[in-house]
């Protein structure tokens, strides 16, 4: 597998994914300052000329989330996915999708102060992270001893809030940053 | 199954996605209008607050994505997508991921007017275009021959972006689009 990779890019995320999961990949720089990332040849893997990318033999996928549910599935060794047929499934899905469809959108404009865009049908940042409070409930993880991809999908969107200087999240939320983070593969805030 | 409906919300993909699956289900109506929707016994459910939401069983699941992925691998017999071992797998996950983390948000933007969110790292609306019609090349569906979940979340946001009275997305599109409003349980237009 080849992870197309810049250390300031939503990549991280997938690298994150693939040392948890114990795969054997190659990372493949992507250079921003030329365009690397709008290249036919990058075009041709990921037509919305962004990063992650990954390659896997004849396979292609973009999209954090996506990527994440593959390796997760295909490295069951690591049990970072409840399995297909396992009573968590559904929600592991959710959690997942609800990772970059609402959390991380949230998460940017409160972070930059945006105008949030709730009054065109999406999820402020509060009602989102209620949403992650809730699912985590005492944790340690969101599906209690069992840390999965969906732990890295979110986690990295809280993490990264704390990288830019974010306020607290409370003490729940920040407990379990501070568990992320004690990982060693985790996103490093600096 | 018992899907929480409600027919002016994105349950109706869901729907659509569960008839094409030929799932045994029922719908459990959601009124907005007494905000059925923020009760405790839906936000057990959905603690995000909107639908649509799905219960089989002991599972529960939110986010039209998620529920699309999970209906599909669950229902083989309808091929309603790549299997997980297949080599289309990938740009199936990448695909139904992209509809509602970029696509969607990025036509919302573009159908009202509103500032696109590019500048914060978003897709733009012509930007997410292109992608679809570079995957769907020429068709008929995103994998060919083969109709799948993806066709569903990708197309159900085009047929609304006509139904809101959006301009023409482009011959290729367009055609895309009236194939999907042909199948006997696609969204209405109208």
């Amino acid at each position: 597998m080849e992870l197309y990779f810049n250390p300031r890019s939503r990549a991280t995320i997938s690298k994150w994914l693939l040392d948890e999961a114990g795969a054997d990949y190659t990372l493949v720089p992507v250079d921003f300052e030329t365009r690397q990332h709008k290249t036919p040849e990058f075009l041709a893997i990921n037509p919305a000329g962004k990063l992650p990318a990954l390659v896997d033999g004849g396979q292609r996928l973009f999209e954090s989330a996506a990527i994440a549910l593959y390796i997760a599935d295909r490295h069951p060794a690591a049990n970072l996915a409840p399995a297909p047929d396992s009573p968590d499934r559904g929600r592991y899905l959710s959690l997942v999708v609800y990772a970059t469809a609402q959390l991380e959108p949230a998460m940017g404009d409160a972070l930059l102060g945006a105008e949030t865009s709730s009054s065109r049908g999406w999820t402020d940042y509060a009602t989102a992270r209620g949403v992650i409070e809730r699912e985590l409930g005492d944790g340690p993880w969101l599906f209690g001893d069992q840390f999965t991809a969906a732990d890295i999908l979110i986690g990295s969107i809280f993490i990264w809030k704390r990288m830019f200087g974010g306020d607290s999240d409370g003490a729940r939320i920040d407990a379990y940053v501070d568990r992320l983070l004690a990982r060693p593969h985790a996103l490093r805030t600096g």
